[in-house]
């Protein structure tokens, strides 16, 4: 009987260890199919044993999504019965247009934005004055950086001295509008710059042709002959496709189609569109006006709230009231941010680009898979990493810099144009912000280690981590510092 | 010039609208080469623009996790912050133990529980009397009826009367050992049953055989010995495999097995394992050991306060508010109903299945996958969904009624051990588990609806809900109807 038992107990272990019920004997099914006890168990493993080798969880992605739903809704409703409605649409027309019944009703944001049409002409000017050679190339160049100098140095100086005439989002709107013009008169000096080099080049190859001419060298001939065709395959090319070709690019239609085309990269001859898509148009339209005032709604509601029941906590360092604040803040911030992100780069730059034939939309890649860091900033805001790219690292790594030398140059320009985004409309001069854009190199090698180390989905949660927390860190940041500043003043 | 540029526009609008980059000739791209401005621009759509076709957005699920984890780090410390910290384990030995000063010091549980070897001896007892002719059937099933009954009202019985000796958790402890031992004894009697019948099935064939032979009949004879040979091979094949036969089943040993083991439905012959995996068994302790813990943590420091801060609520009828309060107590009802969920049905399952060496693990399906409620609840208990199966529908389908009729019942029989298990512990008799359990069929029609209709990413979906939200829900109103009891009674 002991053996017996052995020996069933025996080809259990069996049928459970290697391939579970196809490997119980015929013989034995047999048995237990004449059984009359109508049995029911077999040898199994729990799904959630290794030994079980199951890994079907996807039904939990929507455990995952329908949580965070319930979550937000109850953040929603929590926030309503705390605080009422905030949203104020009057407020918002207040804060938008810079007016305001105690002070001057001369919209300074305003004429500060006419104005930047004169810097613009200015360098038209210049260019035009170097292609005819008017001007030598290099008081050109200086005149031109004095010009880009006094579009970035204007918005400082104007803010200054005429602070309290400024809402806080008139003066971002004015620095935004001048950071862009400052980066769009670069590209345009720069690109203008190349054509006339080459133009240079050319002359001074066909001087050169035309001397080896007259003491003939036949290998130096056939190449200038070579190059003679090359040129003029090209000028046929060209004038074929109906590209326009250096100087007739200088003049102000071109100038102007730059300056409002979604991007900041000069170049002679954009790729275009035929015809403005209608339907497309009209969507991108309403996603703007109502993402707009979601935004606002959400500010006034949610962030504004949040950002001041922090300040208590940030002063009294108490570590942790702070993270409960700050992971508080993180989620309107966020929010916030995407629906920002949307509307500038999908809807905007898509309205701006539809209305203006333009054909190039890559505003933005597939920056919510990136990996690690650096894949998300060369992602997120295609224009300016193009711009960086173009105007900034391949110059740099042309002159025989090393590549992480461009890297860390491109990361310094953008970590200065970042601080001052905040800091001068917000009068303060704190360096939160360019701390934060110089840590991105160090995070970007911790975030690739992560990556190689731990698979692709780590990297990917630092990525999303840093921008979750990084962003209502520097706006506590700031925040406290204002209040401070505004709170010793009252006193 | 004008028939230029539309054949340029002819050019860009067909790269863009047929296969992007490619189709630009190889003409274009030579002019566009030869260019000395270095363009950076080509015609393409925004990521998230239809035309684009891009559809992978897999990081957004990273992102999902991540928000839920700064949700769920956010609302501990904020609810350390508000209730410091109340977990006291010395609170939960007398809630476990039901020991309590001002009370008698009897354990009214643990007798009660130590008795409950009384009726399942007097099963067997019973049945073995059946089993040796002592008892008629018909007798003998009345008697396990009566059996049964008695287990599954002593507790009701002595809860009335003794209510104050017990603790909640005492009770409800009793309650589920006394409902798991009536269904279990259910089943022993129900398969006994079987075996009984199909060897009085056997000796009347036996007695035909005989008849058959002093009046031959060659078709019967045929029959009769085809079925003699039948009924040989098979007493030859079970006792090859070592199988037990009815009715040596019936000793104590086999019964306290199967009173032990981790199933509902009776059988002769268990599949077994044929030795114990100590690592297996170390990890479902240590993940009961500190999951219950965690469980009771969770209890103090999260449900308590969110159910006793809903009561007011409910009792105001303000639907916002109830609203609130509701989400707010469905994360961590929710999260506590997963630990409890793995702690019972995999690791103490397993343990015991372990430790009795007993081979089918199939204590839940992937449930969380489930795309209609009716799958889910033959998924997340398999136990109890195998003994309803086995006990109750294939019964009454084979008795000819139809499938849905066997459904509804045994969904009543479902519904009423709910309100059982929810009613006899809390001493006031409500419908609101048996409501909520009755819910489940029209909400199962819905769900196959939604699956059908919308695909079965939203079947799932409502599955969760029903579970996220159902529960909290239920719990409310019990609590609200206890606090209003207990509140009455002291006014």
């Amino acid at each position: 009987m002991a053996t017996e038992a052995e020996e069933r107990a025996l080809r259990y272990r069996r049928a459970q260890s290697v391939t579970r019920a196809e490997e119980i004997t015929a013989k034995e099914n047999k048995a237990r199919r004449l059984q009359v006890d109508k049995p029911v168990h077999k040898p199994r493993d729990s799904l959630f044993s290794w030994s079980s080798e199951f890994t079907n969880f996807s039904g939990l992605v929507n455990w995952g999504f329908l949580m965070l739903t319930i979550g937000g809704l109850r953040l929603c409703l929590e926030n309503f019965l705390k605080y009422g409605i905030l949203v104020n649409p009057i407020e918002w027309i207040i804060v938008l247009t810079g007016y305001n019944e105690g002070h001057s009703q001369h919209y300074p944001s305003v004429i500060l934005l006419i104005f930047s049409v004169v810097p613009a002409v200015i360098a038209l000017l210049i260019e035009k004055a170097i292609a005819f050679d008017i001007l030598r190339q290099k008081v050109g160049i200086t005149l031109h950086i004095l010009n880009i100098v006094f579009v970035i140095s204007l918005p400082v100086v104007v803010l200054h001295f005429k602070s309290q005439d400024f809402s806080f989002v008139g003066t971002t709107t004015v620095c935004m509008i001048y950071l862009i013009l400052f980066l769009k008169l670069w590209s345009y000096c720069h690109t203008n710059f190349w054509c006339k080099n080459s133009m240079g080049a050319k002359s001074s190859k066909n001087k050169l042709r035309r001397q080896s001419l007259s003491a003939p060298n036949y290998n130096e001939l056939t190449n200038a002959e070579n190059e003679q065709t090359l040129e003029d395959e090209m000028n046929h090319e060209m004038a074929a496709a109906g590209l326009v070709r250096y100087p007739d690019n200088l003049n102000l239609k071109d100038l102007f189609y730059f300056l409002l085309a979604p991007t900041l990269c000069y170049e002679l001859n954009f790729p275009r569109t035929t015809r403005i898509r209608k339907r497309f148009l009209i969507k991108r339209v309403i996603e703007l006006v109502f993402g707009v005032n979601l935004v606002l709604a959400l500010f006034q509601q949610w962030m504004i709230p949040s950002v001041t029941n922090a300040v208590d906590p940030f002063s009294e360092m108490n570590v942790v009231k702070i993270t409960e604040r700050l992971l508080k803040l993180a989620v309107p911030n966020h929010l916030i941010w995407l629906c920002f992100f949307y509307l500038s780069f999908h809807s905007f730059l898509n309205l701006m680009g539809e209305l203006l034939h333009f054909a190039d939309r890559n505003f933005y890649n597939d920056w919510w898979n990136a990996n690690n860091i650096a894949v998300f900033w060369s992602s997120w805001n295609r224009p300016v990493h193009m711009w960086a790219v173009r105007h900034v690292y391949i110059p740099i790594t042309e002159k025989g810099y090393g590549k992480s030398n461009a890297s860390i140059v491109v990361f310094f320009i953008s970590a200065f144009f970042h601080e001052y985004l905040v800091s001068v409309p917000l009068q303060m001069f704190r360096i939160w912000a360019f701390l934060g854009m110089m840590a991105q190199p160090p995070l970007s090698v911790i975030s690739r280690f992560a990556e190689a180390k731990l698979g692709p989905r780590w990297g990917n949660i630092i990525v999303w981590s840093s921008l979750i927390l990084g962003q209502p860190l520097a706006i506590m940041m700031y925040y406290h510092d204002y209040a401070l500043v505004h709170l010793t003043a009252k006193h």
